[in-house]
């Protein structure tokens, strides 16, 4: 197996990765009837990380079944298109799936379904964001901005087993997880979970969650910035150097992501994790960059040959 | 009356307003035993627009007292400081509060004291921040990001009147207010406060709050940029021009703080407000231009005589 045993820390890293060691993924692209989508896939196709499958209109199909490197299903509207991509996940046909121009709710609806959908029982769906920020020398990933509103002490414990997960394939041996919150107390009577951030760094300290390193609560500042942490006074195994935020509540974690988006210049790639395979859950504003990161990103987690 | 009917858009304006309209405000410095105070209270000074009043330790008091700009008071220990500026306010010599070397909880206890304190009955106190973004052509002030953890519906109602009345002060006339939610539908079920920013756009729209906008649920981009309004296909009077954020609890307020102070080069100011008098709650990271920031903050609000 190809050995590469460096930090992934921006996406052309995460793509060169994926090229060198020719990891490819069929990916399913539900109702791809707009340009930055399509065009997103062009170019993935191109760099040659994944096999594009394009649940769409039939003039869609007439644009790209020409070129034997789509595949195409037909369908009539996005809420068949979106059974479609959920029933290729189940026969193993498809790896991942890529929302395009339908509406969140259309595809959740497919991959909730009981009977015919693709997420298992008693499992956590949670959103996990990763972010490219200027001036912050390593990829940081986050969780949740955008489907669980105040995680339960559970769902948290998910979320970490997820984050874990994905800085492992970005090739993190000991990844660094922050439990944000907006001090460094455990304050059980205002913000109980602070309290479960104790639980779960001894869990983390028994080797529950593999190779990494847990701390908090710790605020933004402390936990990605080594001068804040030095200023407050603050000892923390993080360092300042996180490598993985776990956000107190979809509020935070929301307003975070558009924050760096908006005002900081960042770059992000999105999936949801929980079903079957990742789902890419991109928005209208996303720029093809974004997009094509998010395809690469699904490409990597879909990978079950590890690191 | 001097007349300047100009918004104000950075703190440099705002210095110079004050400057302009020869607004100066005694302000009681408790225990400026660190560098960074003394340097940020030396250059308001300088600048004109505060007469500072140390409660300070006999050391700081011999360096400081030969000077006759600078009043001081002796004190032993920062707890008697705390009172002490306190009983300032109450007795009408100290017109706002800055917080020195000394923890926040003993500043509080003394500004909360039922007794001898200064915050009136069934007033709320919350924590405001004005912060200049770079690419943001608006100074941008918000609440809570420190002190309010889940605020009530009163709670919110009463920050919305402080944040208009900052606005005012920055001489804009009819500010824009945005309501702070990861999206943009009400969802009385997970977030019952959004059900609540119906009746406060209501409100205004009453005329309740004087001369303002408030819409939401938005986000930050929904609110802070005309582009990602359009993209969503969305109408807001607010048109991506924000010069407010509600924000929905205090670790959204927090994270967006700390964001765009690490990763977005903004420039912040921060008050309490409730209280007697404006209260500077600055931390032990805060550059000393912040802190001038605060000041010359608290000199315009602590002023009467405003638009």
């Amino acid at each position: 197996m190809f050995n590469t045993s460096e930090e992934i820390v921006s996406f052309k890293e995460l793509i060169n990765l994926l090229l060198k060691r020719n990891i490819k993924k069929r990916i399913a692209i539900v109702w791809p009837e707009e340009k930055h989508t399509q065009e997103a896939v062009i170019l993935a196709v191109k760099k040659g990380f994944i096999d594009p499958i394009l649940i769409c209109s039939q003039s869609v199909a007439n644009k790209f079944s020409t070129d034997n490197l789509f595949k195409c299903y037909v369908e009539t509207d996005p809420i068949k298109a979106a059974r479609k991509a959920v029933d290729l996940v189940r026969i193993g046909e498809a790896e991942a799936i890529m929302k395009g121009f339908v509406s969140t709710d259309i595809l959740l609806k497919a991959i909730l379904d009981k009977e015919n959908g693709i997420l298992p029982k008693e499992t956590v769906m949670t959103h996990i964001t990763v972010a490219e920020i200027p001036n912050y020398k390593r990829l940081l990933v986050f969780t949740d901005s955008a489907v669980i509103p105040f995680p339960t002490d559970k769902q948290r414990e998910q979320q970490i087993k997820y984050v874990v997960e994905i800085c492992h394939k970005f090739q993190i041996k000991e990844p660094k997880i922050s439990l944000i919150h907006c001090s460094e107390k455990v304050d059980k009577r205002h913000f109980p979970y602070t309290e479960h951030y104790v639980i779960l760094k001894e869990k983390c300290q028994k080797g529950e969650f593999g190779s990494c390193i847990i701390d908090g609560p710790l605020d933004l500042k402390t936990s990605c910035s080594l001068e804040a942490l030095q200023y407050k006074l603050i000892k923390s195994p993080i360092n300042g150097e996180a490598n993985a935020l776990i956000m107190p509540n979809i509020e935070a974690g929301n307003i975070f992501y558009k924050t760096i988006t908006l005002f900081s210049k960042a770059e992000t790639a999105a999936i949801l994790q929980g079903p079957l395979v990742p789902i890419i859950l991109t928005s209208r504003g996303d720029s093809i960059t974004t997009k094509l990161n998010s395809l690469a990103l699904a490409t990597l987690i879909s990978d079950k040959h590890g690191i």
